[in-house]
């Protein structure tokens, strides 16, 4: 096919992206759930039988294609993400923040690996593993929309949530990295040894890829601190960020066996924090991001959900995994709260807004999905994950703040809710 | 091969394009020259026989999808250059740019297709006026930086040149259509006929898919107004807009036979002038090609320069062909000038300020050369065309203006310079 066919999909994925992700904007949910609506539309053309179509939207050459700029665009979510990763935060808010991840990260990955074991006991501890990984990631744009919509982002829950999530982000990529070390060692899973000497190679290769990348890292903030200063919002700040990001992910699939999306996020923060020209890339990344890339990895993945895997027992499966995700986040950050100390309500809010999946968790499922750890037909929960988790938090939120209002009219405050 | 592992040749394209382009820059040449030798200096690893490399760098999966982005870069950059053309600049400047632009399209046109028939004159009438058709194209950024530079931007020649600019892309642009509608109409050019039923639909194709872009847009301009008002600097007015430019490229090359790139500029048209949101839209869509798209497009044209090619004849032709690029517009526009009663000098700096070409002529001759008009073997020469030009005309320039400034000293100006 000719290079100028792919302008047609590609226009029809971002059209349909933008008017369903303002649509879900408008129910209240955030655009991810509409950028997979669109994908899912796009994807029912496959059940057209005409062929010029068929080759238009699903020949060979337009999926590698469509494959490429998808991976590209996870590559710059995670490279934004790691961007806007504050590393400094942690140490202000301290040790609730991290008692909250802890818990909200091992709570649900037990949970995770626990229902996959469950259901699929021969599948082998790699693979549960890997479905517990995917429960670790949140996303808490929608919570700090709904917070500050609400006034309450700058109150303790606010802040603890924010550090939590970061430390939530580093943490994933961390045991995603491992998983995805081990998969790649050669490791299927089933056979699986803790002290066979690939585990070790894989071990040692996750230590020397973080080694190497800070040590890249920490030379090329030398260099763009220098060219900051030299030179302030230049284009070839951000056009060398980009490169170098790129190169991160390349070298951490292609050299360590570290997951490429982990690359990107390092590059991230390497290149974020204190250097006073990382809004301005962040900025341009996001532009690149918003306007073409990141529509096209979640129609991507809308296009290629497939319903045909769809036993009963993986029905089954995923119901409980669905609500392993919610209760598993819930109850981790909301006794990890607990334990410090926080009101009943405010305990529940934290576990509330943790709760929250979007894109990571879809990143994730896709890493596992492509290890081959974690089956295809689990994409249709992770929406579902996604979709409910999406909209009980607003709602939820609200109600819980709305009834610590009224109270306060009347002289003496219900008992099972405590004040601050 | 696995999606990730394009990231490394996108990363050294980026990288070396940038250095390249920052290098051009410092010596006084436009970015794209440097783009051009990234493009050649990443080709010569097709070189080195090492056959993970082959892969990793020229793979067909690779080829195809660096194709497929550097069609996108190549649609973000005349879409660019159509948000950007003001056609009311016209009106003001008059009947003058008219005049240089009409002289400065026909005789370099002339000279090109006769050179062309001169040295190949088996290879048809279409392919000749496809040859002429590339020395149309002008590229005035580097004079409009050098007469800002000089302080002449707002002269009579400054004036006259950006707006006869704009009139030349406009004229290229309807050239070029119907000399694409024409090739892909089934005349190779050799036995062509102007009277024939297949001439004749070629030419009902091109008015209706003006008539048809042209009524879209002005739809597309009332939606737009109104999302304007009701939403201002709101992300989904590029999104749409980009979308519009992929589908206008898309139906123009595929339903009407014009060229895609044509249907990108006019869309570029539509949606800009008036509108409030062009420079908003023409930011973002930058922001797209400076960090990813033009580097790629550019840097592919050099990766694919081919001088296996170069027959001595050809090499004869082409000699002449950058001769007749260069004279062609310096004495067609200088002539138009001169008849509109500008000063020998200032006609001079007309023709001189209108001899640049930058990427529109390498975006001509990638049309002409897919079309199977154009021989592979004229980039070295584009290319020259390229470096030649927007190394005399800054230099002329200058030299032309610090002659002037002199003879002010003087009470007597040299016969040959006039005052305005």
């Amino acid at each position: 096919m000719q290079p100028f066919e792919l302008l047609l999909p590609l226009a029809l994925i971002l059209l349909l992206s933008k008017l369903m992700g303002l649509g879900a904007h408008k129910c209240g949910m955030p655009a991810v759930i509409g950028m997979l609506v669109a994908g899912i539309l796009v994807g029912l053309l496959r059940y057209i039988p005409w062929e010029p179509l068929q080759t238009a939207f699903f020949g060979a050459d337009v999926e590698f294609a469509i494959s490429v700029m998808s991976k590209i665009g996870v590559v710059l979510i995670m490279f934004s993400a790691g961007l806007g990763t504050d590393l400094k935060k942690l140490k202000q808010t301290g040790v609730a923040s991290i008692v909250i991840t802890s818990l909200g990260v091992i709570v649900p990955m037990g949970l995770g690996a626990l229902t996959a074991f469950m259901f699929f006991p021969e599948a082998g501890v790699l693979s549960d593993l890997f479905y517990g990984a995917i429960l670790t990631a949140t996303s808490v744009s929608v919570t700090v929309a709904v917070l500050k919509e609400l006034g309450k982002l700058d109150t303790k829950v606010g802040t603890s949530i924010v550090a939590a999530a970061v430390i939530d982000d580093v943490i994933g990529i961390v045991v995603l990295s491992v998983l995805t070390g081990f998969s790649s060692g050669g490791n299927s899973g089933a056979g699986w040894d803790w002290f066979n000497p690939n585990a070790c190679l894989v071990i040692i290769k996750i230590v020397l890829f973080f080694a190497a990348a800070i040590a890249l890292g920490v030379g090329l903030r030398k260099l763009f601190d220098r060219m900051e200063r030299s030179a302030p919002h230049n284009r070839r700040i951000p056009i060398i960020s980009l490169a170098a990001c790129f190169v991160y992910s390349y070298c951490a699939e292609k050299f360590f066996g570290v997951a490429d999306i982990t690359g990107a996020y390092l590059a991230g923060i390497l290149l974020g924090g204190t250097l006073s020209e990382t809004p301005y890339v962040e900025s341009k990344v996001d532009t690149m991001g918003y306007l073409f890339f990141s529509p096209i990895f979640f129609a991507s993945i809308g296009m290629d959900l497939d319903f045909g895997g769809l036993t009963p027992a993986f029905l089954a499966f995923g119901a409980v995994f669905v609500v392993m995700a919610l209760l598993g986040k819930l109850v981790g950050c909301g006794v990890g709260a607990k334990l410090c100390k926080f009101t009943w309500a405010d305990s529940f809010r934290v576990g509330l807004g943790m709760m929250v999946r979007a894109e990571v968790v879809l990143i994730c499922t896709e890493k596992g999905v492509q290890a081959g750890l974690v089956s295809e037909s689990i994409y249709p929960f992770i929406f579902l994950i996604i979709l409910l988790s999406s909209i009980l938090t607003p709602i939820l939120l609200k109600w819980s703040y709305a009834r610590e209002e009224k109270p306060k009219k009347h002289p003496v405050p219900p008992p099972e809710w405590g004040e601050e």
